[in-house]
């Protein structure tokens, strides 16, 4: 860990961190000047005065995400702030366009209040083409997704919350066809009530999962369960534990056929696991030490189970969706990402195991398949078409072929 | 003309715009992630949380600069809005890139409302090492960047106000050397009480000017006028025209030696040159037509002239002065732009001209002069740290020699 800290504050430090912005014109001489500033420039901005949308044509706003935090739940650190957040958001950004050639571009704020984030991110709108919502605790980063998706005519898209969401749900897709079990029969158990956790559950419903229970510190949460709700949990508890049932997680735990974590490390016990249905399927998510172990897990008679490790096999590690969704939905000028285009990117990414791959501990692609991105970008392109959302059109496979040559990651 | 356009246009729908993003470091394989974002990424991430100021080790932020404009105020087109003002913003961000390695990035903000575009600016501070504000109208653009100077702790530099006087006083410094007088003795007349028109105003006070006439398009300036003054009209009145002299701009300017106009193409005639005292100098900088020809003005008896226009001698074009001012201000992590590092900035450009070479035809350094960005840079550095508004030290001679080895404009 010490070399590798010591390797990290290097790479950081020789560079000045991670991020750069280049022209992609050259600017070296009175010629260059005069096509890309002045006289020439004013070209396009006439082109754009007169037709709002050329704005994509002509300018760097239909490729250019904007990767806005608050630093106030960043990784595993918590509230550091917008200073301290900064390296992630450059390699998030860096992320962005290795994986799947989108430009990215940080924008830490120095407020942690709701109508702030909201405005600023509003005001800069004309910039950008989409906007990635990044390590912004909850409950505000509901509030904030939720107001900027309807104030604006972008995509917004909290990526702790479906980023996690829709690589988990791969993941369960590919785990359900190994138990031969489906999504309406299953019961789920998740536990944490964070962005990734509400976000799981509200997938998890749209697949057709009818059976959830949802537990927080105080364990399982009921509509009018008298002590640690809020908005955010009262809307849980509309979709899932019709019942109302009470208890602590391990006494839900019986029966249940899935166990989603993004809680705290070590939290699962062997026992809790051993009073699941058989074939049992486990998303131990929590980082760097999961609910469970994978090996206790599998001792105490689960069938499949992922971490967020990328030394355990089933990695649920969101970089297999962000970068090819933004490029689907930048790529046909999305307003927005919708459900739809989440569920697309879902079976493209569980679709790229094979059947004659598919296997206990294959159940989700590697981080650096780079099949990846250019199915999720032609899937959610599509997604986006069919659905209304889109205001141009392309062809998927187009779509794809482009992602591919613009990936710059190798195959491992 | 319609080749230009032909072109410009073609060269912005090639590429999308001009400006992108890119990693320093390669993001291809897991190694690479570990290190640039999880795991490794928490470690600049709690280095800067414990000492905020590593910041500038650890990030981008050290070499970024926000171009932030509301497009109300673009080029000659006006008030176009901010998607239609991109270009421009895409095509500034490109230049600081090209002539002096600063990384730039363009922010076009929806709103043309003071408190609004202040307030963005501010919560954005912890992601920019300056700020560069482009094409905001006038009297807006002079409350922004006075409130943002006192309300962020990073250089805030309103380009069209203070690129643009900083490259006409170094025409200046070099004309005066030509026609042998002193900025104490001179009387200048300015027009167009505009951003750049005031700047001058005040940079040419800096510089020991005291007789100094501003007309807008009611005549002169003075204090006390009883129509169409403001704030910063009343401003400069106190720092001009100390007798209080009424007129139109014909009558003032008897007797001037200094003619500067910022105003409307053709406004200022052969007759109104033919009164001003012998050795008379001109910088008519509007555009694309200057408030005169520069042969008309010759033939009317005035010995230097410069214009805007790359096509006639004598140039003055902002280019000479923002990269370095701001490569300079960067590097020694200045908290403000002051008026020593302004005049610093003005005696580099001024001081490239050597008196052999020294011309009427030739008092202002070619734009792509190869020598500018760096001269610049390192006595901005140096007035910077000597002037207390530097947060690190540095050799200014190695801020040059950066500076000539980041540019990458070709000498012409």
């Amino acid at each position: 860990m010490s070399n590798l800290r010591d390797e990290a504050l290097h790479i950081h430090r020789a560079n000045k961190g991670k991020l750069e912005t280049n022209s992609k014109v050259p600017v070296r001489n009175s010629k260059d000047l005069s096509l890309a500033y002045s006289p020439g420039v004013a070209e396009p901005c006439k082109e754009i005065y007169d037709h709002k949308e050329s704005v994509y044509d002509y300018t760097m706003k239909g490729n250019m995400v904007a990767v806005v935090s608050d630093g106030s739940a960043v990784l595993g650190l918590g509230n550091i702030g917008p200073e301290a957040a900064l390296p992630v958001m450059e390699g998030k950004a860096a992320l962005f366009k290795s994986f799947a050639g989108v430009d990215a571009f940080p924008i830490c704020l120095n407020t942690r209040d709701i109508d702030e984030i909201v405005q600023t991110v509003k005001l800069m709108e004309p910039t950008f083409g989409g906007v990635n919502l990044e390590d912004i605790a909850a409950p505000n980063c509901f509030i904030i997704e939720d107001r900027l998706k309807k104030e604006t005519n972008i995509p917004i898209f909290h990526d702790d919350q479906h980023g996690t969401a829709i690589v988990t749900l791969a993941g369960l897709v590919n785990a359900l066809k190994i138990t031969g079990k489906s999504f309406s029969e299953i019961k789920v158990v998740a536990n944490g009530a964070g962005a990734a956790g509400i976000a799981i559950i509200k997938l998890l419903y749209h697949f057709g999962v009818r059976d959830i229970i949802m537990c927080d510190s105080k364990g399982a949460i009921y509509e009018g369960r008298p002590n640690g709700m809020n908005d955010v949990k009262d809307e849980v508890a509309k979709i899932t534990n019709k019942d109302k049932v009470s208890g602590s997680l391990e006494e839900v735990m019986e029966g249940a056929d899935v166990f989603i974590g993004v809680s705290v490390g070590g939290l699962l016990s062997k026992e809790m696991v051993s009073k699941m249905n058989d074939d049992s399927i486990i998303f131990a998510m929590a980082n760097p030490e999961p609910e469970i172990m994978p090996e206790d897990a599998k001792e105490s008679g689960a069938r499949v189970i992922g971490t967020g490790r990328s030394d355990f096999p089933n990695q649920v590690n969101n970089v297999l969706a962000f970068p090819g969704i933004f490029r689907g939905a930048l790529d046909v000028r999305a307003t927005r990402i919708n459900e739809k285009m989440k569920i697309a990117a879902v079976e493209a990414i569980a679709s790229l195991v094979s059947d004659e791959e598919l296997h206990e501990d294959y159940v989700i692609p590697a981080p650096f398949d780079p099949r990846v991105a250019p199915a999720v970008a032609a899937s959610v392109a599509q997604a986006a078409m069919e659905s209304g959302v889109a205001r141009h059109h392309v062809d998927p496979e187009e779509v794809a072929e482009k992602t591919r040559q613009l990936t710059l990651i190798d195959e491992e």
